[in-house]
């Protein structure tokens, strides 16, 4: 048996061979030097990462992440908490927006459903790995067990595997869970030693006085859970099963040479975790969007982030990563299949 | 004959009904209300401009238009002018940046030689409108006659028709040019009454040094030009041919009804312009992304202009607004193809 959890398994630094074979294949190409900006970088990155002198991410493997929370006792979401089994079904079923885009390109969609107050019927596309139905109140007590913080980061581990077993070039890990703002925020302002006002957001549309709410609730939760900010403990406390399981899955992909976009304010969360956990992470993390809801910028800065849109998106899902997708694709494209300035006999610049 | 020259051809207002049906279906999709942020906006412009409840991206037409530009007498470029027409060839052959990015998208492509200094053979895909070869040095005298001014917003409404044949939902407008960020910097200046260490800038990568002597030939001949900002005096006095037909065909496609998605910097200037010309351009007009040209700033403001895209691209060809055909493509399929909360059984929030 293996005596260590997997997210305790190595990371494999990139290949900086076919990074430095990248960078160099940029500046021979047909445009004046850096004119295609983050392009190039991610172009260059995505050749590291995959060790390919043609990064691809034609492969794309999403998964949502599913569960409830306790903490919506304390009445901090517009939407009641069925939604969240209700939106299982809109994703099977195609309904959704991170299933229309994972329609648009050809990446395959799964749910895990890590525990719900109600959920549908099991139907196909939707893996069963429920722990509890939702979290505890996060507010009043830990949200989670030790053995349950295990349990979503070894589902989120076992989604990786299935990422990996089906040759993805490119994970994206969503969620839904009606309340997860609410713990996403409480979880940032651990990790970062921030106040509740500074990092918490409207989520799906609070208003002023909602929003006081919700803070004072993320105050409450502090308040318990302490000054600690050893993610582990923080993820237990705080997390929603959904969050733990994104931290396992980021964690699992960059095991398995697997880079993950990262999608809005709650899987950044998850990401800022799994990076505290694993700084070895952090190169395998390209992020996808800046979220409208504002404690994403904070978190973004933690991780030195500079995300590839801004569209003030803020439906999570994974949706804002999968938008990104083509702008890697294009990435991709312009780097394997431009001409270089001796192929195609057009004169370089003098300082070139 | 037709009394009127093209660009005065009357442009129709978008549809107010299907922008209004556009803006409430958004509200009825599964997801918190305004959550896909510039996406929404999009769609809903789209479905407007369109006349249609499905706005739809799949066709696009891309036309680059080519010149030369009298003005590197002054030595303003890194770049020698042949590249101009070595460029002409690379678009052909499918080694350019828009060439990779046009078969990627399933995008028509086209070359439009308004005039270079040395021209390649004519070889198909590329439409022969030499005007002369190149402009005159817009340092020292207009940059091109009244009657060449006309030829090149001709050229640029005959595109227009061309992407109207092939019954193109989206234009994309390119252009090429050793010398052309200087024209169009020029051109901001008289239009914007700005100074010209106010917008000019790198352009394909110029050091302190080459940027303070582009400023100094800008001035030399802003102070030449005087001071009227009469948008078609301007373009003759400090266009390009491309500049000047890329305005013609933003015009031919909103008489002909189709929305124009614009590049970066010199294609905004070229849009400033037209939109000087034909307020009623304005909404016809989508802007793709913000160009790493820092003049471009002042042009998207004085359109109140929120393009999609930073990712500090600065290559022009179109390449920018190629890049974003996707999240537009994106927009339309989620407006198209979402849910509705009636119809996947999901509970709305409280306040809807």
């Amino acid at each position: 048996m293996d005596p260590f959890p997997p997210w305790q398994h190595p990371i494999a630094p990139p290949s900086e061979s076919h990074y430095e074979r990248a960078l160099a294949h940029q500046q021979q190409l047909t445009k004046p030097a850096g004119s295609l900006g983050q392009l190039e970088q991610i172009a260059v990155q995505l050749a590291g990462l995959q060790a390919t002198d043609t990064p691809c991410a034609d492969r794309i493997h999403i998964t949502v992440f599913v569960a409830d929370h306790g903490v919506c006792a304390e009445d901090i979401s517009l939407f009641p908490q069925a939604v969240t089994g209700q939106m299982i079904a809109n994703f099977v079923t195609g309904g959704a927006a991170i299933s229309v885009m994972a329609q648009q390109l050809g990446a395959s969609l799964e749910v895990v459903n890590l525990g719900t107050v109600s959920a549908p019927p099991l139907s196909e596309g939707v893996i069963d790995e429920s722990i509890a139905a939702g979290t505890a109140n996060l507010a009043r007590q830990a949200a989670m067990s030790e053995k349950q913080l295990q349990q979503a980061l070894a589902a989120g581990d076992r989604a990786a595997a299935r990422a990996a077993e089906r040759r993805s070039e490119l994970f994206i890990g969503g969620e839904m869970g009606i309340g997860n703002t609410t713990s996403a925020s409480a979880l940032a302002c651990a990790l970062l030693h921030a106040a509740p006002q500074e990092l918490a957001g409207p989520g799906t549309g609070l208003d002023a006085s909602g929003l006081r709410h919700k803070i004072k609730v993320i105050e409450l939760a502090l308040a318990r859970h302490g000054e600690s900010d050893e993610p582990l403990a923080c993820l237990a406390s705080l997390g929603g099963f959904e969050i733990v399981a994104l931290t396992g899955a980021m964690i699992g992909c960059a095991v398995r040479g697997i880079p993950a976009l990262v999608d809005g304010f709650i899987v950044s969360v998850a990401a800022l975790a799994a990076v505290r956990l694993r700084p070895e992470l952090a190169g395998w993390l390209i992020f996808a969007h800046r979220s409208k809801e504002p404690g994403h910028q904070r978190v973004l800065q933690a991780m030195n982030a500079e995300p590839l849109l801004d569209l003030g998106m803020r439906l999570g899902e994974g949706s804002g990563a999968a938008v990104a997708v083509p702008l890697i694709r294009s990435a991709c494209a312009l780097h394997n299949h431009m001409a270089t300035f001796a192929d195609a006999g057009v004169s370089n610049s003098g300082n070139d």
